[in-house]
């Protein structure tokens, strides 16, 4: 065809060669982005890669008891089972995969039991009777464990095993009908189900673990520690465009907390999962992962009031102003400062310190906050034109909006901290003692040792957050499957 | 026990018999506690009990497979699969049932294929090589297909498909092992699939469907509407608290707002299931269910600014000012034709006509907006205490704010409604031609049939929405099993 039958309209072979010609060179457009799609993908969260060959593993694994003679002449086709449990029970990460694992064996164990008291009770009844008692037993449990399925509570911990009970029992009580090893049925379900969960829950634990609640951790500190990032910045920014000025090309500071806003429901389910993992590495087991998302709420409701000073920064720009100029420096100070208590707070909690040091920018916070009250309130407003110190008032205002904010994730973090038991930092000093220690300082400024000027120096410039926490694994948006 | 064993210690048995005697009424207690939590849940959303019942029915139908003979003796043990898939593809809404059934059966198919294909493979490398050739090929495609599961769009559409895919082809190539009749399995496993998926999407849709396109409707305009009472409700609220006036004990439509901020992930999952479900009711096949998103979107912008308006409605009340009292009316009418405007905007998503009649809302919020903004402009500011009036001015900007998300809002609707052709209302008039139009109904008032009278009456009181709204089905939070 490419070369033409000969006798064909040259007008026809052109377009028709145009695009046999134009077809790989598409493909191969295809390929190299779908590959490109792929590689971004695993860079990612290379994590994935590894889940994706722990799955084949894992499966190739439970199929030896279909090769291997002397394990299926036990199990015959009910390895099948296994195969299934492994297919819809390996999750991401540990607690996903143990919860799912856990909810699938207890309720086999109690949806067998019962399922094989309901085979024998119905067989009284007689022949008749015998597969409508059943069939009223099965429509009975069903309706009921479906309803209780809408129970809040047992929906976000419980769902997949009241699926697996309402599955497990209408198999076992409905197969008795037509086979009355029902005991052996009901006992090899459970024993292979159980061995293809204990397999998956192994391979999930021991080969690279992926731990929900270290995620959930990282996701907390990763989210708040947007939010400093935004307000360290968005002083600057902000009076930079007041005033005229281009703005960086940079930004991306900027859009960071937006993720924030719609974090609750990964969140919640990574506590979710959390809540049925073992102690793991600096997590022991029953660590309040419940208190981090009473932080989460804290971080939105900051996250919030920090979207309306988004849309403040990119709203239509007022002319500079005098006034803007006389409030310029408490608003950038309330914003460096509620930024630089924030990433300090994210920082405790990447490290699981006491979150002490962050007590002092608050501090600075609220002063300024203070300050730009008191100038507010000094009576050198005249002939103020209020249109244009709109943009500006509001602008303030929100700012000590967030310093309570800022204040009240701080609260909740301490708590979090106090319970999950923070190795304790240097204790924080008041100001005054401060302000003396650094006098004592002064006058014996070679010696060392002197614990103020240590403690002078880390407030003065706190620690940056370290490099890796750009990398810090992105809590992966796993939903459940259930 | 409960009567004594006579010489028994007194102490002992009073306290024995307090526990004995208590713990029915403890036991009553708790089981009137989870009767009253049953039937409230039941009482929120009938549809719950409904479709608990579907789902007895369609399992006690689908084991007629084991009861009657003919059936039996046709797909023997395999039935299993058919109650199977009752059990994990009946969902609440016909799009959830829909898109599950067809993920597994087209898995199923296509598994079933690659798996009989992978079979006949392995058969050509020997005794020994048949089990090290089929493992790879079950490793590689539980790789590759589960780290595809990744994917944003795969996972939001195909997660269980994907899941089904791994399942099958496994269950398929490794059974192939130990029983020669694979074809037969294969063609066994997709018959009793089909047979459970069109059992439950036939129930699903005939029974008393669930439409979760008509769910995510009802979201949208619920929401929007709720905005809309917050709005309502606002300015009036404010400057009464200003003005040392006690609030409202039912303060309901203050809090309605809070569940948007969070409704993301909710319309996004209906949205996706609505895309599996044919035309139904109001709704087309291909309704252009996305733009229901962009909406939500908008509105969750909103809600953010509605957020911060609580802020300051709940924030230490300033004294009453004057300037509180010259703002007051034009913020005022602000809030109350926003709101009015949303609420219109609900009732037009909820009525399904073009939302034409907002638009005059939102010219008067813009208009109030413009004389707020010359109020503040006119220079009768002098010797002003920018603190007594930083909140009035808060209040006053984020107002003018929402102003501008409502009319975002209002066109992301409009482009809804011309995209979903909802049916045109009667043309909008101008001022002006309404205007005259009103001059000339006064002329001639007897004349009852005079468009423009009834059009500025249908304007001045808007229609409120409907009671029902109230008791609009909540779109549940029906979490995806996947």
């Amino acid at each position: 065809m490419e070369v033409g039958s000969g006798s064909g309209d040259k007008a026809w072979f052109f377009t028709r060669g145009r695009w046999w010609l134009a077809l790989p060179a598409k493909f191969r457009a295809n390929m190299v982005d779908m590959a490109r799609k792929v590689k971004k993908l695993g860079q990612d969260d290379p994590r994935r890669v590894i889940h994706s060959l722990k799955v084949g593993l894992a499966l190739t694994l439970v199929s030896i008891f279909y090769y291997y003679q002397p394990l299926y002449s036990s199990f015959g086709v009910t390895a099948m089972w296994a195969i299934m449990t492994v297919v819809v029970v390996f999750e991401f990460s540990v607690g996903a995969t143990l919860g799912k694992g856990l909810n699938r064996g207890m309720a086999t164990l109690l949806a067998g039991g019962l399922g094989v008291g309901a085979h024998y009770l119905a067989n009284l009844s007689g022949h008749i009777g015998e597969p409508i008692l059943l069939g009223f037993f099965v429509f009975l449990q069903a309706t009921i464990s479906t309803f209780l399925r809408f129970f809040p509570k047992i929906k976000s911990r419980y769902d997949y095993g009241m699926l697996i009970f309402i599955l497990t029992f209408s198999l076992i009580s409905v197969s008795g009908y037509r086979n009355d090893e029902i005991f052996e049925l009901a006992h090899k379900r459970l024993s292979t189900i159980s061995i293809g969960g204990s397999l998956c829950v192994i391979i999930s634990t021991v080969v690279c673990p992926v731990w929900a609640g270290e995620d959930l951790h990282n996701l907390i500190a990763l989210n708040i520690e947007k939010l400093g990032d935004f307000l360290e910045g968005f002083g600057d920014e902000y009076f930079k465009r007041t005033g005229g000025e281009a703005c960086k090309d940079d930004n991306g500071f900027l859009e960071g907390y937006k993720s924030v806003l719609n974090s609750k429901t990964s969140e919640e389910s990574l506590a979710n999962f959390a809540a049925w993992e073992p102690g793991h590495g600096r997590f022991p087991f029953r660590h309040p992962w419940k208190l981090y998302l009473k932080v989460g709420i804290m971080a939105r409701e900051c996250a919030y009031r920090i979207e309306s000073l988004n849309a403040c920064l990119n709203a239509d720009i007022q002319a500079p102003s005098e006034f803007g100029s006389i409030i310029q420096e408490a608003c950038t100070n309330m914003s460096i400062e509620s930024g630089k208590a924030l990433k300090e707070l994210a920082l405790a909690i990447k490290t699981m310190v006491q979150p002490s040091s962050a007590d002092s920018h608050i501090e600075n916070a609220k002063s300024s906050a203070k300050k730009l009250k008191s100038l507010l309130k000094s009576g050198i407003w005249e002939d103020v034109d209020l249109l244009k110190v709109i943009a500006g008032v509001t602008v303030a205002s929100i700012l000590i909006d967030v310093v309570t904010c800022t204040e009240k994730i701080a609260e909740s973090i301490h708590e979090l901290a106090s319970k999950a038991q923070f190795k304790s930092a240097e204790p924080p000093l008041s100001p005054e003692k401060l302000h003396s220690g650094q006098m004592q300082c002064a006058k014996s400024s070679q010696i060392l040792k002197c614990p103020h000027a240590v403690i002078n120096v880390s407030e003065s410039t706190p620690p940056s957050p370290p490099s890796e926490s750009s990398s810090a694994p992105k809590a992966s948006m796993q939903r459940m499957e259930v």
